[in-house]
């Protein structure tokens, strides 16, 4: 497999590419795309980079009937001296083939899935946005495409990479944002599929995220679905603490997305010798934190924003104000650090840098 | 809405039907299907039959990321008569609108799937298969097709209506099955999505269903995502049990599918005065029940088996055998009912069917 050849084949006509003030997150896509089909009898064959292209399925495609599917999601920067830049791209792919297992999805070889990512990007490079805090959205997925209604692993498939030119995050500067804490709707559970990058796991907050963003909250805390008590994640990010000076997040217990972004975070602390615990964080020990003034700073961790201050929590009983609703200086210094290192101001100590060649 | 037209586009050229004895299940589709759009500026609209064809999406079409979909299933029947009955299929429709709701997809109106799903059946009436325990199956499903990356409830559906001719699903005649208890994944949990009829909770069971077939099971039994105590259902049936004279089934708690056959089984078994109940059931008392000689039968109700006689119960530690492997007497007596009813050979006391005119 390592050697497979990708082809690739070009548009005529150029799309013209939308004006940098009017980038959303994920409404535009690029000139080309790169597919690769799977059939049981085959394995993963034909790797080849398009011209972006519907993709026509039977209406019995298992897709449709079953969500057997899973995606990544990971940027491309563009730096001062006109570098492309990739953040940690390898951590995407192997998480792609561990949400893969879960899903009971063919593995896909790791250097090719890379590589297939590499050639599309740099074919790209003039869609990837330069102004402060715009970037190219990379969007993974395998979606199962046999025609087919029984309820079993499909033996078709399609792994598809698509790219998308997106606007600033932040477009007046970071700010923290209110957060719902979620009572009724469950995310995830350990032994369902909480740790899969996954369809179903989206469709399913869908609900609880409409009820806050109607009463202005960003996004929902999800809490542990045994007994909703323990803190798992913010809508799409992971979710750290400091309190008292020292970090702390909930531990990845099987139904927590392993962000590449949190680990990130973590390994930043490590290195600036700031203490942080991968830990079981009760709700209700953040309320107590928050009473007894020890709770300094909370932020959300992802590809999309890097790191979302929060700058409270509703809980259904109380509010909790973090930093009076300011930016704290650790998210700061998290979100300055990791920018700098994804636009190339910065020194990367960690080798956590791709560049196209 | 109510007064709605149905506009019909008719193949030229017509499949050649697959023999009675190559039927399986959901692998071959009749001529035409049904299509309806949805986009939030203008509702429902231009509802359709047409050609069997294609479905042709972006590739950021929102079903192949979040997975926002839901379906149903259900089958029509041709009597010896040469008429075309339906089993209760404004359940279907109502449940479908139930999934619709915890899904955030916009309601459909239930006079028009209802007549939606009529006008094709009786379009398609020459491919439903009048062997004896053949049918012809309906699968009506919703997918999100808006081309957009965010996370957010689509503004852009499709509903579709396949209808696919099935065999027999016992071709040697009603036969007990074996059932791997799970212990490790998990179905779904309250304030999930374990009661819609949704993708995501399909593509999470693969895993468990792909380790017990490997092992020589036919399904598994999902046990609740809480306490993984209480029994929830079996692979893709709801589950009754029989001790002590005595029927039980686990009561809806959120978590398990309201299934159309156990809602009729319930039903049945008041009509006959065979006392039901529906409650929690621990895997626990089901094993002492075994123990002690009292538990007489377990069967399975769903619509593809209609009734599946269970004869066996791998636990982890022990195994459960049910009746000597023999279909036990009231599975039998439903099964025989229940398809009685749908194939219009015994009288229907419950106004279940809807015959085609
Ligand atoms: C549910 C969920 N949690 C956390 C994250 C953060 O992961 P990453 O840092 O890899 O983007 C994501 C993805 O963006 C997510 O979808
Ligand atoms: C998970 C699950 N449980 C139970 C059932 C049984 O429901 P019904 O009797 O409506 O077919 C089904 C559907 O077929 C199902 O998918």
């Amino acid at each position: 497999m390592t050697s497979t050849k990708i082809t690739t084949t070009k548009v005529i006509a150029k799309k013209t590419k939308p004006a940098t003030d009017q980038l959303e997150f994920g409404r535009h896509f690029t000139d080309h795309m790169f597919v690769m089909d799977y059939h049981t009898d085959k394995g993963w064959y034909d790797p080849r980079i398009v011209p972006y292209q519907a993709i026509t399925l039977d209406p019995a495609a298992m897709v449709y009937h079953y969500g057997q599917t899973v995606f990544e999601g990971l940027k491309a920067y563009v730096t001062e001296t006109n570098d492309v830049h990739l953040f940690r791209p390898e951590q995407n792919v192997k998480r792609l083939n561990r949400s893969n297992e879960r899903m009971c999805i063919p593995e896909i070889d790791e250097e090719l899935a890379l590589r297939a990512l590499k050639e599309l990007v740099k074919l790209e490079k003039e869609w990837i946005p330069n102004a402060p805090g715009t970037s190219l959205y990379i969007r993974p997925f395998v979606i199962a495409t046999e025609p087919y209604l029984g309820v079993a692993p499909s033996k078709q498939y399609k792994f598809v990479i698509i790219l998308s030119p997106v606007g600033a995050y932040y477009k007046e500067g970071i700010n923290p944002v209110k957060i719902a804490v979620e009572n009724k709707y469950i995310r995830a559970i350990k032994g369902g599929t909480g740790e899969a990058k996954t369809a179903g796991n989206y469709a399913g907050s869908l609900i609880a995220q409409e009820k806050v963003s109607d009463a202005g909250y960003a996004q929902v805390l999800w809490l542990d679905g045994l007994e909703k008590k323990y803190i798992e994640e913010v809508g799409s990010m992971n979710v750290f603490f400091k309190i008292n000076g020292e970090v702390i997040t909930p531990a990845l217990n099987g139904s927590i997305l392993p962000g590449v972004t949190r680990n990130s975070v973590i390994q930043l602390l490590k290195h600036w010798n700031i203490p942080v615990k991968e830990e079981k964080i009760a709700l209700e020990d953040i309320k107590i934190a928050y009473k007894n003034g020890s709770l300094e700073e909370a932020f959300g961790a992802g590809t999309a924003a890097v790191i979302s201050p929060i700058g409270e929590f509703a809980c259904e009983d109380e509010t909790i104000v973090i930093n009076n609703h300011q930016t704290g200086d650790l998210a700061k210094r998290l979100y300055d650090t990791l920018t700098g290192i994804q636009y190339g101001k910065i020194k990367d100590p960690f080798d956590w840098i791709v560049k196209l060649t």
